[in-house]
């Protein structure tokens, strides 16, 4: 079977999905990734399905512009709400991966009392998708879903395992401090930064899921590979945002652990 | 002369111009409000000129139609990076209010020694308006400017007076903790709300500069008043909001001590 060399597209409304794009290069670190942050326009969390939709669309047609061989929508309020119409957005048979499916399908992997916590940006909570998608599945799961609205604020300052952060998570995750959920889903692209302080904050035993590791398996078992002398060495990724560059890619080393040189790009009218 | 009944016009990215809209109403309770809250699209800090151009226009529409008799811009950003651009937005002669301008004078009327700090969003400091303003004025001022990015998302999800706001005001005013300055200047309409947690984290001593008290005298001075019999009771503000009601009103009744119902808008295509 012929490879093929062609990168992956990763898309998020800032440095969230930058823990995407980590788990995808830890699971396949021989692909290309082509990352775009909207930073500009972050949060994503408060923007309806159509606004969504425009500013998404936008987003495709840049990445597909950069002929990438699969689209990982690594954005939980896109992926929640409006993941139908995102896959009307390529052509069809293009491979697109959002980040519901993975969390879903990692989250009932590791329940076994069927008591979950979900948390998420108020946007995402407020949508239910991940709700009713575990109680489908698990019709008597108990789900507490809560919503974190300044994780993604801290995470993009860089405050990830500081005093204020300890004390966020702390407030932020006392609905799970006594009602036995063993599973907790970050439903957030940026929260598995947050991961320290948000384990000092939960009682010991609770198993926490970052959906982008079930994503990164996904996408490994379904795209074809780059050709196998393509060491990592040669593999440059390429990193785009719409505002914030510096902050970009400060955060982007401390999640990736390499220096990252986003480039600055304007996509239609700015708004 | 003849009295006007017309409202003020007054608009801000979110909840922070609120803190504006109390000392209007504080100073001129007559006066009847139509606040405009562009909460979609907050903050709106790490916009560009051209884009924060574009988003004025619209917004000035809308409070033009409303037959406003004065514009308040109460945006530190937009002040501080276009106040030139948006005063050529309305007719020649309507009187437009900004917050650097006050902002200064209140400034420099407080300072004694001429060791002045400087707080706002990191676009408003990157700006260097207030810093070069205040030079402009007293050229041996010493001024110390620093961002608080995180401070407008606590105000957003009302965290403004518990253990996260402390330590996150102790973090960013600890540069202010021992260099002498004699008066802070908050140069963001969200810090206003932060006040209990910024004063107890700098030395005793210091005043605090809330630009919209000198903005309110400024207005008070400048506009034809109300009809001397139109009551307080008679002048029904108006909220409107393009995102987060919900919490707009809250936070609305935190500053404002009212019950608000804001109302929702779409202004053009939204992204």
């Amino acid at each position: 079977m012929a490879n093929d060399n062609r990168p992956i597209g990763i898309f998020d409304s800032g440095v969230g999905g930058l823990t995407v794009a980590k788990q995808i290069i830890a699971t396949m670190p021989n692909e290309q990734i082509i990352y775009f942050g909207d930073s500009l326009r972050m949060p994503y969390g408060e923007r309806d399905a159509d606004d969504l939709e425009q500013l998404s669309r936008r987003i495709i047609n840049f990445l597909m512009s950069k002929n990438i061989k699969a689209l990982v929508v690594a954005c939980g309020s896109i992926s929640s709400k409006i993941f139908d119409r995102v896959r009307l957005q390529v052509p069809q048979g293009f491979p697109v991966f959002e980040m519901v499916t993975p969390a879903i399908t990692a989250t009932l992997a590791a329940t076994k009392n069927q008591k979950i916590g979900v948390l998420a940006t108020a946007g995402t909570i407020n949508s239910g998708t991940h709700e009713r998608l575990i109680k489908q599945a698990l019709p008597n799961a108990e789900v507490t879903a809560v919503a974190a609205p300044l994780f993604a604020p801290l995470v993009e300052e860089g405050w990830v395992d500081n005093d204020v952060a300890d004390m966020t998570a702390k407030i932020y995750l006392k609905p799970f401090s006594n009602i036995g959920i063993d599973t907790l889903l970050l439903a957030c692209t940026h929260f598995p930064l947050m991961n320290t302080a948000i384990a000092k904050a939960l009682p010991k035993g609770i198993t926490i899921i970052d959906p982008a590791v079930q994503l990164a398996n996904d996408i490994c078992c379904q795209i074809k590979e780059r050709a196998a002398d393509c060491r990592p060495y040669d593999v440059a990724n390429e990193f785009y945002v719409t505002a914030k560059r510096e902050k970009f890619d400060q955060i982007a080393h401390l999640v990736l652990n390499q220096f990252i040189n986003s480039q600055f790009v304007i996509l239609g009218d700015e708004r």
